[in-house]
């Protein structure tokens, strides 16, 4: 029997009428996929994934497990529907910004180089309890990090590109930035949030206040955060930087108010079950005939 | 007018019936404390504000910022009441004590480490969600870890001295430990608590389990957990040890899985803000003539 769906795992609950094939992204490609329907992208596997769509005559819609989907679409066969990875890396992020604030406000740097000296040296610290947050992009990943700041007892601000209620607007950064403790950054690149916290954004936090960026790099103008960062006055927690990668000669790194982390925040192992819950409900609704979940085409 | 309360802070909500002195535990107290009747205690002074006992004939009550007072009990007057602390650091200890486990699960002492050396080398980590956490000890810092856990959508096995509904009792210890990815230990040091968690604990383990201590460290064999860790079989974050301080030549400092921080977990920014609100609380009670909250004698 010729699969009708090709899936990048074999571990996945199946509806009994649907029949499988499997290929992970890696070595050769499985024969007989004229009569598959439907095809779950491998993950983190390049481009080559793409190079398949002419060998499924068959195909009727692609699930694809990132977030973005700008360089498969151009390549999708006309009439195939596509379903994306919304989500599905919103709590390894959400958990790695966290990890950001914490270990700024905890003073997690001072207590790693006091282990490498073996010092058992104690220091009142800073809490994440009772700050006051400005959580700029507030889609679903800016709404896990809300759901465990609120569990520490931090004060939520959201701001998102036009207000709504509840909701800041980003034209009402001015106002809002001195009024916090912690700025939070979860801002996809666009021409729209390129620069959006610049010197002048930056100079009007109150001394001490944390950035964390965990969205992109460019939002953030980097001269203007490693000066403020390099004169004590405010403090940084970066998993994004522009340029990236940080090179090796850049200030940033070796600043006392700077954490500095590769662009890892997103690559957690809460990505596989998130993926293949998604997988199995989309096989659920393929195999019932109903619409798919996160279409985007 | 003489005053009726002492408090350790000028900046309180005092209700309008009251007079008040001052005494931050620094300095020489105020005089005119004959009609003092309630002795709101400085934070983390010693013993010497217990010596104000003996110039206050007109005190009712005595309220603790700290939740211990076994030493305080023997120095109280006869008759006057007590209540203390209890809750004050939950939210502190809370915050370090999941810093600790997203520190190890996310590799922070590895980008620490980068961050040094100034480079930039991706590395896919664990996560905290979807893992499955035995929280050993289940009062109110328990809770308030619990509440982060379940936000960040790990989940939670509770464990008391005894069973109760929905809690394990210690007595099932055996059967759990095997099933969990973290054990996070959040015990006073009682002498029922003294090395619950030793050789035959941390072999029933998972291999690559995660064992974190914020209550005592005498709850934890320390030399079994480091021949554990030292053989890579399991990690360890620990705020508290055994001994204590943990000495400059103990293996432990130095070992790949490990984590140490100088059991400062209860010593941040958000203890003040709290004990103010509760000492606020407990004043307009007193006013009012009420029974005071935490009422330990």
């Amino acid at each position: 029997m010729t699969a009708r769906v090709l899936l990048p795992w074999p571990d996945l609950a199946v509806p009994p009428e649907l029949t499988t094939a499997v290929w992970d992204g890696r070595g050769t490609p499985p024969d007989a996929l004229e009569q598959v329907e439907f095809y779950v992208l491998p993950y983190d596997s390049g481009t080559r994934p793409f190079d398949l769509f002419g060998k499924l005559p068959s195909l009727r819609a692609v699930q694809s497990l990132s977030a973005g989907y700008d360089q498969l679409l151009p390549l999708l066969p006309d009439g195939v529907r596509l379903a994306n990875g919304r989500g599905l890396h919103d709590l390894s992020v959400a958990e790695h910004a966290l990890t950001l604030v914490l270990s700024a406000q905890r003073l997690f740097p001072r207590w790693f180089a006091q282990q490498q000296k073996r010092t058992w040296d104690r220091a009142h610290t800073r809490s994440l309890a009772d700050t006051r947050v400005l959580l700029v992009g507030y889609g679903s990943i800016g709404r896990a990090i809300e759901r465990y700041l609120l569990a520490g007892e931090a004060e939520v601000v959201p701001v998102a590109s036009t207000a709504r209620p509840g909701v800041h607007g980003v034209a009402e950064l001015p106002e809002l930035l001195p009024t916090v403790d912690i700025v939070l950054l979860v801002l996809p690149d666009t021409p729209q949030t390129i620069g959006l916290i610049g010197a002048a954004e930056l100079a009007a936090l109150p001394d001490g206040a944390l950035v964390v960026n965990v969205g992109r790099g460019t939002a953030v103008d980097t001269a203007a955060l490693t000066a403020e960062v390099a004169a004590g006055r405010l403090r940084a927690a970066l998993d994004v930087t522009d340029p990236e990668p940080l090179p090796a000669d850049h200030p940033l790194w070796t600043l006392d108010g700077a954490i500095i982390t590769p662009h890892i925040a997103g690559g957690s192992d809460s990505f596989y079950p998130r993926a293949k819950r998604l997988t199995e409900r989309q096989l659920r609704r393929f195999a019932a005939g109903e619409e798919l979940e996160n279409l985007v085409r």
